[in-house]
């Protein structure tokens, strides 16, 4: 896979519709870098999100803008190209209808902007994919990847009733946070003696009811299959994985009845769904407050991606 | 792998409880390769059959009895090991309580003993597991192998109300029959130009809503999955895949939405739900008839092989 560059990355964010044609307001707007078109068959099924005109699973891996299949952008004559067709590391870009949401004139963008990915993919893996609610309250969750997703996914647990959220990461300086979002034992798979799923499954019985790869590593998502209950768990992948990279294990693990499933956008319908959570926001419903640790300017940007890789932000808004 | 030998092969059969303790009958009885502790959190969980008390994962694979780790069976002063708990070629088996279901009186054992596996691991896999009901009318489904067990699905998901059923084997032979059993498409993957997923999703635009691997192979689970709808498929593998193979795959096949599940014995409860299955075959609810090919005295075992490997067969009965 050749990635193109120059490229204008970043693929969450909140603004304002600026250059605007006959019908479009200038409305306040999330950006989503999943698309809904309402006319493919994926958008058309009462059960799924992931809008074909997409190209998240295509070679290209939609550096190029996923509906016009080429670049908007140029910079002294040079082709610049999109990411995930919204490229959001930039005060004006260019996305398209199908994958921009209006919000509330009263939102502030620079905290629902996490909307646009972070939280719906948390929250659906939940809510959506595992459907943590159909279960007798009381169920054990572990999550694997305490950052911004998986912060989600441990405040959705908790909503969910869960009894006990296993939280799973190697940076221990996330811990005490995600004590306070509601995970009950944390685990530093560094400091084990044997591998991080044998000692879920110790402490849960038989395995987990179920389980989040919120990462992004083969690794971890075997780990997640497996720290499952053999006969009723169900993992949920919403890390990606890096390109090419394949998912390795033995079958057996889903004949006694494990379920595998992944999602993105937490299988909300982007336009539809994740605009009434910006007012859910705005009506005290859900609370982001705790998934924001830094807000810097634009500038500061390399300082935020220091700060992510590190591991000691959850999510930094850049403000222009 | 080990496989102990001598041992009494066999998992899927019917009897008479012939040697009997206090408060025990001389009951008809199935005998189930899955048993139900009703102890274990498996089987105490409502929706998983599981029971911890199987092996079918461990590394032994039952070919010890599966309750007392050990053997119940010596010829001449020889230890003869059980398969599957069960070990049903032979006039006189021994069976622990927890895997045998009493059945009906007068139902016909030289039919319902295909509910001892066969019939209930292929309806199951489409009403517990795909749960083909759940969705609109109108389903496509696939199904990979049309012997017993496929055979089977292929019924299911006719009663489930599928549009569409695209049934692939490689033996030809089974197709006038698999369309009789409501198959409305025949591949054999040998004579495609491409590979069957490939020829799969053409044909259902993007992709089946059901996949059913009932083969056993990893090549077929994994074209199973790619059968599916990218965003809303659901691939189902109930096929027992050779000892310590491993499963590949691109996890993004996940995480555009499609679930992956398995399951044994079509996750129902084996005592508590399979008997009910006989009374529903003597009550004409179900037809097993078309399940069974052949019927044999046992003498003629190895000529009842010979028909199941050149796939001359769907289940041929062996009577003692």
């Amino acid at each position: 896979l050749i990635i193109p560059f120059p490229a204008i990355w970043g693929h969450e964010g909140a603004g304002t519709v600026e250059s605007i044609g006959e019908g479009v307001t200038r409305d306040k707007v999330l950006m989503f870098p999943l698309p809904e078109c309402r006319e493919c068959s994926s958008c058309l099924h009462p059960k799924s999100n992931f809008c074909l005109k997409e190209r998240l699973v295509s070679i290209s891996l939609t550096f190029f803008h996923p509906i016009y299949g080429t670049s908007r952008f140029t910079c002294r004559g040079r082709k610049i190209y999109h990411l995930y067709g919204t490229s959001t590391f930039t005060e004006y870009t260019v996305v398209h209808e199908i994958a921009v949401g209006k919000i509330d004139d009263d939102a502030p963008m620079d905290t629902v902007c996490i909307l646009s990915c972070e939280v719906p993919t948390g929250f659906g893996a939940v809510f959506n994919i595992a459907k943590v609610r159909m279960f007798t309250p009381g169920s054990t969750c572990v999550v694997f990847g305490l950052g911004g997703i998986g912060s989600a996914v441990v405040m959705a647990c908790k909503a969910s009733g869960a009894s006990r959220i296993i939280g799973v990461d190697i940076k221990e300086e996330k811990f005490p946070r995600a004590r306070t979002l509601g995970v009950t034992d944390c685990l530093n798979p560094q400091k084990l003696k044997k591998p991080v799923q044998e000692v879920v499954v110790e402490m849960t019985g038989k395995g987990a009811d179920f389980a989040f790869e919120a990462i992004g590593l083969i690794d971890t998502m075997v780990a997640t299959l497996e720290s499952c209950h053999p006969s009723y768990g169900v993992g949920v992948i919403i890390g990606l994985a890096p390109t090419n990279s394949q998912l390795i294990f033995d079958p057996m693990l889903l004949l006694s009845g494990r379920t595998l499933k992944g999602g993105a956008l937490g299988n909300y319908k982007t336009r539809s769904c994740i605009p009434k959570m910006v007012t859910d926001y705005l009506q005290k419903k859900i609370n982001l407050d705790p998934l924001i640790t830094h807000t810097l300017p634009f500038e500061s940007i390399n300082k935020a991606f220091e700060l992510l890789q590190g591991g000691h932000c959850i999510r930094c808004v850049l403000l222009f």
